[in-house]
């Protein structure tokens, strides 16, 4: 049976106190309306609808982003769930098959309950609700059921003081037929406090109809929305500790695991080590055994097995370090290919370039890349030996086994194997340090400056 | 009615370990007796005096670095809390009013209890004692109460089974009408094991003198004190807890809120979003849409909206970024100026400077600010561009839309829109990398160096 | 009574994932071996064998590292725990007295508890094992005692219902006459489902034997083994927060302890403060009232009183820091001596140096200590001013009280009290950056580069 997926992804989010929409708050370097879309995939859908509104115009943005196959519609007014999904019509026009309706805002749905969801809907069940036994449940909705049998969903507020016994709560994803939905959609009426539109009657007015609704349960914390930037914190929390366990499990050593920071797409190998206090950003990939130490950022990279990078290395979008290649202290590489065995141990700034196998890269060095406007690019043999302090001035070529002096300023090419030399003669002026010291000091004493 | 405090800080702390007065002990970067002293600022009192005792002079400098209109006294001998008091009745000559007893090591008392104990005295209550249900009582002193009146403070060591199973415990926080409250003190003997004055004896007193005593409630963390290196380290983090969920209710986005350290006095807009491990240090303010990127150490400085800070930036007092700007990589800025939309996103150090608008600062820029003696200053203009590994000599001024060639030494001013060139020419020696590196291996071959 | 150990370390541990043997995975800097031998150092044995096996080579390496005394035996078929002690035999041949079987992948044992081991020994117990009351029981093998009068070990697949209900577990660790032990283990068969001979046999065969078999308990956290990565980290938790509360307890102050992460060799002294996000290699001494400011990492160094280091300062090791230096953010130095109130604030690399007292280096100084084969080193005298972005190419040696003008290159040695100037003169292009930056523009604009 075909599936077509309508994240709904208009609220405003007002209580996060954001200019940004909440769907665009991020966990792990994506935003969550990225997590629910990744999370519905896993059914393979053929169609996939984001119902924006606020902000509709960055949600639309994000959500193509991630998948242009995703059609966005707008919620113009904020008229109730029920009229969300109602907006997804048109654009599901022609498909026939099960719909089931997510949340932008609640990011950690796992296929497997999607899964259960699509089987009971296989196994004769009209509507299906997504429930979870609530710890607190407070002020969510009640599902009535007898067993896994559906009765109606009651609002907490509307709720008997027996309904409010219930713990099995409504986490609002739900799945139908695409026909059956919109079909019940349309009776939903309004009649409430808010004059709204709720999804939640879907259910009641399936069984008024004597179709069957049916309950599929998963635990509470994959139903966790984010509705505050605490909670926003909690989901990072909770993302964060499950992918270091992941991690772990592969076989990678998270030496204080609290402190390291993964990112919703962080690919680690076997044997990697990580020291504390590591933070992935969005794109990284690191082979078998290499050496993460301590305070490293690192962003759109790939780093090849027995690399050692850090600590305080900064590897930047296109760093991609070859076998045995290591990144020391204060070093930031960007859009950079490291050869194998090429060493940049200290305080250097190495973007748009190339390094050659055993290269070793002296501290300080710097490709001087932009000139304002462009880009240019550095080339540096292998075997070459940058001396400290050099300034390479992009664009330019160091060959293969070439050296240049500490201190020089280069800004030709250097044919393979040859010095260069860019700096001026050292000149010892007798005496001249003592007396300017003197002078100043004097100075001082008068209060001057 | 005026009000005046008295704040005990002449303890030793022996169970600190320390050679530091323990009031001086720090938690978000200001010591304990401050963040008392700030707590009872929030009853506006007429008068503070700050009873000092073992590391006197060091805590007067420290009250009066808060405020100095705090007056200071000594206790020379440490014969108790009355006696320590007591030695505040000269400073308070002509006061007429109610007194509060509060405490140097204990920080987090809020203003709502404070005031309720105020109020307690204005409802008629002569002597009014701060107490809390406590979790585990040991050897707290306990309350022996009927509702809010208090009977008498009974010590843990002279308790009865029956007083021993009051949870109500006393803080020794006390509040009365000054004149009473010497008093009473002048009552209170010393025949105990200790030889010493307590002021857990004044409720007692006052019960005699059929005066009324009665009892403020708060919750047990109000009154934690420190003792201990680990009472700090709760203290602290007591302090940070309650820091970050302040700020995420306020619209910050801390992504890992466990690891952002924040200053008794951090001020974030809304929609500042504060990667993992930043450390706040006292004086900053980030003004909304910030992003302080992750290990970034900030102090004494202002960030304007759309900032961007970091990853490892470090910003140091003094540093004022306008709107837009952004400080990268391994770059300190310390008293300076930074306008609209420059940048210095590498490998920099920046100090007494001010760079302007737009201008681009270089990867490996260094303001030489200090002779050895004195400190001077870099003025870079608008539009400016300082090339990679630039060293600027100050006093010194690049003008607007001025350019610094890559690995220059800038001594004297570049006007408006020149170009500055100071390095030497580069120069290609034929072959002899090729001829150093072999000689250098056979030199190692030989087993020397 | 002379003492000898066994550690088993034989074992691979699949589930770690990795393809180091288990017990080289590190704890706080050492691997899981160090500490089981640190461990039982504490009874002062008189022989040491280790039982290798899987990774064997590496494994012989890391205990003669750490311990060249320690004698290490292959147990070159894995045929359970029984087959991997005899293998110590001959090692142990002459010795007579007692010993203790430990295990390398079991790094928390205290002295005490093997000290009680010995005492229950001595007070005639033939056989010693060491038990603990298992939280969870679940899979560990039940201790059948009478009192501390053991009868037998039960595996927990093979105990009755009633047997299972036992709390009391083995840890696995064994004390026991050396001859005895072995004549015990020559019994042990391997009628079992794996084939093992198991030394969980041999207090049964003792009992049978007329022999006694006593219990000694320790706390479960003592004999927390490490199977998994998880257990890894977990045994890293453990370690750190006992190393953190005990560094707290005498009297340094750890701002943020769950962020400072220490080696099992550190040694902290009083009044020290530590900031957060603090990384400790091994090696590292900090003496009284030094200040470790955030973001710092240390391996292998001396750090004297009132010295201030960091933020984000990185000593390698052989970094020597003698009284009130300071080493300031983005520096690194290595195997230098940093003499009294010297200071290296920004930006620098320091190796292989020494650094006179009072002397200041300037931003962005880097000595230059390697030719591409040797190193080389640099020498700088008592105050001594290093001008902001000097190259010091090495070997060479800046006099006391020298100066170096910034932005040198400086290849020659400077004698006391003269200034070195190694750098271009200036040269102002008349309106050449505006110039330039038109022309970079229109190419822009023409959509070239």
């Amino acid at each position: 049976m075909p599936t077509a997926l309508i994240v709904l992804a208009a609220g405003q989010g007002s209580r996060m106190r954001s200019d940004r929409p909440k769907v665009l708050h991020e966990v792990a370097h994506a935003p969550l309306l990225v997590h629910a879309l990744r999370a519905g995939a896993a059914v393979a859908p053929e169609r996939v609808v984001v119902v924006a509104g606020h902000g509709g115009d960055a949600v639309e943005a994000a959500a193509q982003a991630h998948d242009d196959a995703v059609t966005v519609v707008r919620q113009t007014e904020q008229l109730g769930t029920g009229h969300a999904v109602l907006q997804a019509r048109d654009a599901l026009a022609g498909f026939s098959g099960d719909v089931i309706v997510l949340y932008g805002d609640t990011p950690f749905i796992r296929a497997e309950t999607l899964q259960a969801m699509l089987d009971t809907r296989a196994d004769g069940a009209d509507v299906v609700v997504l429930g979870f036994e609530a710890a607190a449940p407070g002020r969510y909705g009640r599902l009535i059921a007898q067993g896994d049998r559906l009765e109606r969903i009651v609002e907490a507020k509307d709720a008997t003081p027996e309904e409010l016994a219930v713990t099995l709560c409504n986490s609002g994803v739900l799945a139908a037929d695409a026909e059956t939905l919109f079909a019940l959609l349309d009776q939903v009426g309004n009649d409430n406090a808010a004059g709204e539109y709720y999804l939640t009657d879907v259910p009641g007015l399936a069984r008024a109809a004597r179709m069957s609704a049916r309950v599929v349960t998963c635990p509470e914390a994959e139903t966790l929305g984010v509705n505050t930037r605490a909670d926003l914190a909690a989901a990072e929390a909770a993302f964060q500790a499950r992918a270091r366990a992941e991690a772990m499990e592969g076989g990678v050593t998270l030496v204080a695991p609290e402190t390291v920071h993964l990112a919703y797409d962080t690919v680690l190998g076997r044997d990697v080590i990580v020291e504390p206090n590591v933070v992935f950003g969005p794109g990284v990939t690191v082979e078998n055994g290499a050496t993460i130490r301590a305070f490293t950022h690192l962003e759109g990279c790939h780093i090849s097995e027995a690399c050692v990078v850090g600590p305080y290395a900064r590897l930047r979008p296109g760093a991609e370090l070859d076998r045995a290649a290591k990144v020391g202290n204060f070093v930031e590489v960007k859009a950079a290919q490291v050869h194998e065995g090429a060493k940049i141990n200290h305080l250097s700034y190495v973007g748009d370039a190339e390094v050659g196998a055993r290269a070793n890269i002296g501290a300080g060095t710097i490709t001087c890349n932009y000139d304002g406007v462009f880009k240019h690019r550095t080339e540096i043999g292998a075997d070459a030996f940058i001396g400290s302090n050099t300034a390479l001035v992009a664009p330019v070529r160091v060959g293969a086994g070439a050296m240049t002096a500490s201190g020089s300023v280069i800004t030709q090419d250097v044919p393979d194997g040859d010095l260069a030399l860019g700096r001026a003669k050292q000149v010892n002026k007798d005496g001249l340090a003592a007396r300017l010291m003197a002078k100043l000091k004097a100075a001082k004493a008068r209060g001057r400056n």
